[in-house]
């Protein structure tokens, strides 16, 4: 099984139980370019305001998060901080230079890799965490538990630029009885537009015999004040149907994590997997089209002296579609799937390209 | 020649100018963990208070920041500031759990990803660079030249920890006719302990003939306000000889560059070779050991498509002596060799393990 840099990622496909309410999101306005969420939270701990008017008449992010607006929303917020007592987790972050792409803009890597951050942190920061096993509480470490991630599904509507400060919202909800669904936004923090909406599941594994198991009570126990029930997905996996090895026809092979791609476990970190089915996505793709939607159903770990095989292929679309998407399988030499996944690419819209405006920034 | 994010590196070994005075180093207290520096600055546009006594009675900061200690060293400073004008540049930046080691400790690619990020930053907030070319000045551009690295040597007495927030300070240096030295230290925030010392030779390359030139007039002009005069550097590479490319006994082929390590111009990042050289460094040292000491020398460009060769030898010592020495060449397979490099490693400190205290921090 793989893993996120701290968390595993079993070989099943992912269940996701369907939502009452408590984050909810009430109102998607899409485009290709843009794609808008209005949400309101109710029925949780906190009273809030439903709708502070924002740009052209929209609520682009959640209310609570409106509220504080004016409290820390430019602090260093380094490590982050729990809005209103703790269902919500917020942490702003910069994009380095090094966390930038060929077009300036944050790559897409980068943004799994503080998606992940931003879990751990909000971990730390409702004191879950125990020694030097990040995300692990007291009870799933006398149980030899572990987090396990199933699938991740990212959507990016605008990628931010190099300097450019981004507010990271973060949130944890129950998904049936054996899983716990993370879910974030990043966005724009002067007009508060969504930029990346992200959700990932994961369930407990027993790291001893590798199996997962469902969620104990006592785990939940120690969680549950932080864990919304019956809260719909920030971003739905999108559907298709189980990629055809046999017609890939994009291959690279003998891919080899280096040193620095392992986690403190030495399991290869999921942000790697990304780099790696880049790696066979055909060149025209990823030169005049940006990465849009992501699907990722994670199979099996992958380990530092593993070698591992890219596959691609470019599903067949009604050509006037704009929209180009890419399946895409990893495997060992061996043959055993480490990940599936689906991404949809869009025309590159060179948000970046404008560097001078960015001296405002600064 | 290799590049950085944003610099190139030519094809020669180092020269280096010896000083006067501006950026002064007085005195270095060393020991084989730790190696403070006391230094004062002088002779340039700033008056400072020369000693104001620190932790154990020592200076472990410039002055110049010192003074400045109740000001702003806790705010965001995500794009950094200039200090008392400008002299200095000075950034804080919390450990992202994405970039430490299987130690929780920093990771050293993730130190000089931040080095050179703080240049980067520096640059921007002087307004000394224009449109998308990263650290170009209009006189730069007019005549089609960009930086190059050509050494850079860094000390680390202790990496810091994932979510631990340190400050970056960096200045540059006028160095002989050609080049400009840019120094940095990275220091404990709450101590003030100076716990990495770099310093990085670059010089100019027209990038139409790929040739290096003098310093022109015009462009020293525009960044003269901010070059120092005849400063030492903070740190000085270690001697040693040419690396014996017939006595490597450890030997990675194959090594290729993803896309997530291309910069702007798709060059490798030179982050990327510290990947490399570790990728051919013997596990017992890896693993029971941490960098301590490195001497990097740019030799040449690394492109997409290259495949690069990790050539290392553990250079013979004394048996009582702990530090271990290990010269390392990054070739390609046509035989010419990218990077040079000189490291020295000391006992794992594990500085880290105990995560627990960390918990303060939040």
């Amino acid at each position: 099984m793989a893993t996120s840099r701290f968390f595993n990622m079993p070989p099943f496909a992912s269940t996701r139980n369907k939502s009452k309410v408590s984050l909810q999101r009430v109102n998607i306005t899409s485009n290709a370019i843009q794609k808008t969420v209005r949400f309101s939270v109710i029925n949780c701990s906190l009273k809030i305001n439903h709708a502070q008017p924002a740009l052209n008449d929209e609520i682009r992010v959640p209310s609570v998060i409106k509220e504080m607006e004016n409290e820390e929303i430019t602090s260093p917020s380094v490590a982050g901080r729990l809005v209103k007592g703790g269902p919500v987790f917020q942490q702003n972050v910069c994009v380095r230079s090094f966390e930038i792409d060929s077009e300036y803009k944050m790559s897409t890597k980068a943004i799994m890799n503080y998606l992940q951050e931003a879990s751990l942190n909000y971990a730390k920061k409702l004191g879950l965490t125990i020694d030097t096993r990040f995300g692990i509480t007291p009870g799933m470490r006398k149980m030899d538990l572990v987090w396990v991630f199933r699938g991740m599904h990212i959507e990016v509507d605008r990628y931010p630029c190099w300097g450019e400060v981004v507010q990271i919202l973060h949130w944890t909800c129950a998904s049936g009885r054996t899983g716990v669904r993370f879910d974030w936004t990043i966005n724009d923090i002067n007009t508060g537009e969504t930029l990346v909406r992200a959700s990932c599941l994961a369930v407990m594994m027993n790291k001893n015999t590798r199996k997962t198991c469902k969620f104990p009570e006592e785990v939940k126990d120690e969680i549950k004040a932080y864990l919304r029930e019956d809260v719909e997905p920030i971003v739905e996996a999108f559907k298709y149907s189980c990629p055809q090895i046999e017609a890939m026809d994009h291959i690279k092979t003998g891919l080899t994590p280096g040193w620095n791609d392992l986690d403190v476990n030495y399991h290869v970190n999921n942000a790697k997997y990304l780099d790696w089915i880049l790696e066979s996505t055909p060149d025209s793709i990823r030169d005049r089209h940006e990465l849009w939607k992501m699907n990722f159903e994670y199979r099996k770990e992958c380990l530092k002296d593993d070698v591992v095989q890219s596959l691609s292929r470019v599903v067949p679309s009604n050509e006037k579609n704009r929209e180009i998407e890419v399946e895409h399988v990893l495997r060992l030499e061996s043959g055993h799937q480490v990940l599936r996944a689906r991404t949809v690419w869009r025309t590159n819209s060179h948000s970046c390209k404008g560097i001078n405006s960015m001296k405002t920034i600064f």
